[in-house]
């Protein structure tokens, strides 16, 4: 009945644990969504969503409102990464992006190299489209030169160096130039997404990896909805002159263009430069929820799972010590009113180590502490079923 | 470089000819643009858009809002398909409906029905994902029984019986019957894409073809970008039950989900009433125009070319009755300020006959005047060019 492809695409579990996760009184760990005291709302902000322009209302341009493209170029030179406006294209958010690059380079069968673990989303775009994924070896750095050197051929390597989700690693400066060597000597193309970018608690993060690319082709791409809101639905993406001409004519397949409305709001916020105090308000929200994750994982867990601390973004990953099921986990934390992601779905192929993925800015403090509270208490019970239907349990509790 | 689908993607004519038609002074027959002043602006219609909901900013549902599926759910059964809101899904603009529908059911290599000339820019989708389209023939009520029985087997039907675009032309209640009878028969899944409804001039347009089928597959979608506004990229689809799941995990794979704002602002304007009577404003615009385009076609083109007058939507069909290179009348039609659509990109195949497509909505009375009178007079002096390259000369004008 359906093409093929329709087989490659995933099953609900995650739409079923995400689901879950709105249920009222439930602890969720499981999305990456921002705090919702740090959503941007332009009115608060002194933008008059009554005075929208009137041409805002017919067919705008595939690749979004000159204005818009114009500033996104220029905050991209400004981190480093030398790039014109024609060279920038304004997305439905920036998972469109995954979906418009899978088209422009995945026919199926190709090989696309993927961190391992790495973004789920973008794993389950590229598998719809048939890639064979081969996943490359982090450390805490980051992606492994070595991994990346000695891997096979591919289309593409996809990276998410700042803030990687789901491990919240940030690679250093100096891992990013020896990645971008390899990928130019390989003339490897790289897909940099970028969407925690801004999210950065400590310091300033590095400047993009494709930015330190010198012949390989490349596409970068990034969000507003970590650092203003989701609900707009506005992200961009900034292609190598190669590659950008097919991907607005994909863009333009895809859904025309852009909501304007979305556009006309960010270009506000970027005009009267309410993006940078806006997040910097933010920041502190993000740092305590962090910290408390810390605080409770070291006093609940330290012998049961290894992490570091993020400098940014959104996640705590922990690589648990022991083998365990991680669906069994889930059910049981289900039961008691938290939900979180096994960290198997990561994981491009075979899960490399027992993982879970923790997120910490969508829950108080106090959330975070009891959570972690009850996630060691069934560490501490919980052991392997080995037949255990996992995805019929989630399924039955989500009805 | 790229994935061979990247090869199928049509050429960047159309979008010259599109942008062409923007440059100041040039008469545009070409686009699909709803009147400048037919667009719906939420302020001055009263909502205020300054008092958005907070719960707006952040990540929504993929299917969409809840209470807007439910009021298109409720229109849809009002108009004659049965159907809930459980079965509707939110799109950014109908155009990714197609997207999702060619995603579902087209693998490299398989068949499509497509209407004989059709939407260019489903062509452009289908064909991107590798569909083997066979035109179905049509007269002056729509698709052809007879062909449609003896086309060849197929993954799915797509048909705008509606005020087709380009045609103009609106199937009969009779002739939808007949058509989805086969349909039924053959267990042929039909796409129909019905974004003109709307835009009926003088009487409601017939109930939508897929409420007649009895057993076979259906995916219906519908847009507010022709009776509300097209910046707010705002369509949904309706699906059989069996096509629905893999629709809405496609649709977050796209995107995630539809931009929330726009979806608020369409909800309050089907909460409020306002699409009915700003429809009821706008027809007479449309009417007005129409006419006008009738009026000068019988003035300057009776026996060169045959029509219909449409009964809704946006075009004229012309049939030419001469064999005429299209591309070399839009190049001398562009050096005398006038842009509209060669028919050529209409058909999936080998042109059926000579044909332009002329819109009339987006052009005053007078302008469209003036624009026949140019394109008859044009008619009279051009002859083919055989080894006239026609991307190249638009290109050029289009620097």
């Amino acid at each position: 009945m359906f093409a093929p492809r329709i087989d490659r695409l995933t099953s609900s579990l995650v739409r079923d644990i995400l689901a879950l996760a709105t249920q009222p009184g439930m602890i969720s760990f499981a999305g990456g969504l921002p705090a919702e005291e740090g959503l941007f709302k332009p009115q608060d902000a002194g933008i008059d969503l009554n005075a929208l322009p009137d041409t805002l209302w017919q067919y705008g341009m595939s690749e979004g409102e000159p204005a818009l493209r114009e500033w996104v170029a220029q905050r991209a030179c400004a981190m480093g990464l030398a790039c014109s406006s024609k060279q920038v294209l304004i997305l439905n958010g920036s998972q469109q992006g995954i979906d418009l690059v899978a088209k422009l380079l995945v026919e199926e069968g190709d090989r696309v190299l993927v961190e391992s673990p790495a973004y789920l989303a973008a794993l389950q775009v590229f598998r719809l489209f048939g890639a064979q994924m081969h996943g490359i070896r982090q450390d805490n750095d980051g992606t492994l030169p070595a991994a990346l050197e000695s891997a096979p051929n591919a289309r593409f390597v996809y990276l998410t160096p700042t803030f990687q989700n789901p491990t919240g690693r940030c690679t250093s400066l100096r891992r990013r130039a020896e990645l971008a060597e390899i990928c130019d000597q390989r003339q490897l193309p790289v897909f940099e997404d970028d969407p925690y970018r801004d999210l950065s608690f400590d310091a300033p993060a590095p400047a993009p990896l494709v930015s330190r690319l010198k012949s390989a082709r490349w596409i970068y791409q990034g969000s507003f909805s970590k650092t203003l809101a989701p609900g707009l639905r506005l992200g961009y993406l900034i292609a190598h002159p190669d590659f950008y001409p097919a991907l607005v004519k994909l863009k333009q397949a895809a859904d025309l263009h852009t909501n304007r409305l979305s556009q006309f709001i960010v270009l506000q916020a970027l005009q009267r430069g309410l993006i940078e105090p806006h997040v910097a308000r933010n920041l502190p929200i993000y740092r305590e929820r962090r910290d408390a994750m810390q605080a409770a994982l070291q006093q609940h867990l330290s012998g049961k799972a290894d992490w570091t601390v993020p400098s940014g973004g959104l996640f705590f990953w922990l690589h648990l010590r022991e083998k365990i099921d991680g669906m069994a986990l889930l059910h049981a934390a289900l039961a008691r009113g938290l939900v979180f992601m096994p960290g198997d779905t990561f994981f491009a192929g075979e899960p490399e180590y027992p993982a879970l993925r923790l997120n910490f800015s969508h829950s108080s403090p106090d959330e975070i502490r009891r959570g972690v509270a009850i996630l060691a208490d069934l560490l501490n019970t919980i052991r392997v079923v080995p037949d255990f239907s996992c995805a019929s349990e989630v399924d039955k509790l989500a009805q």
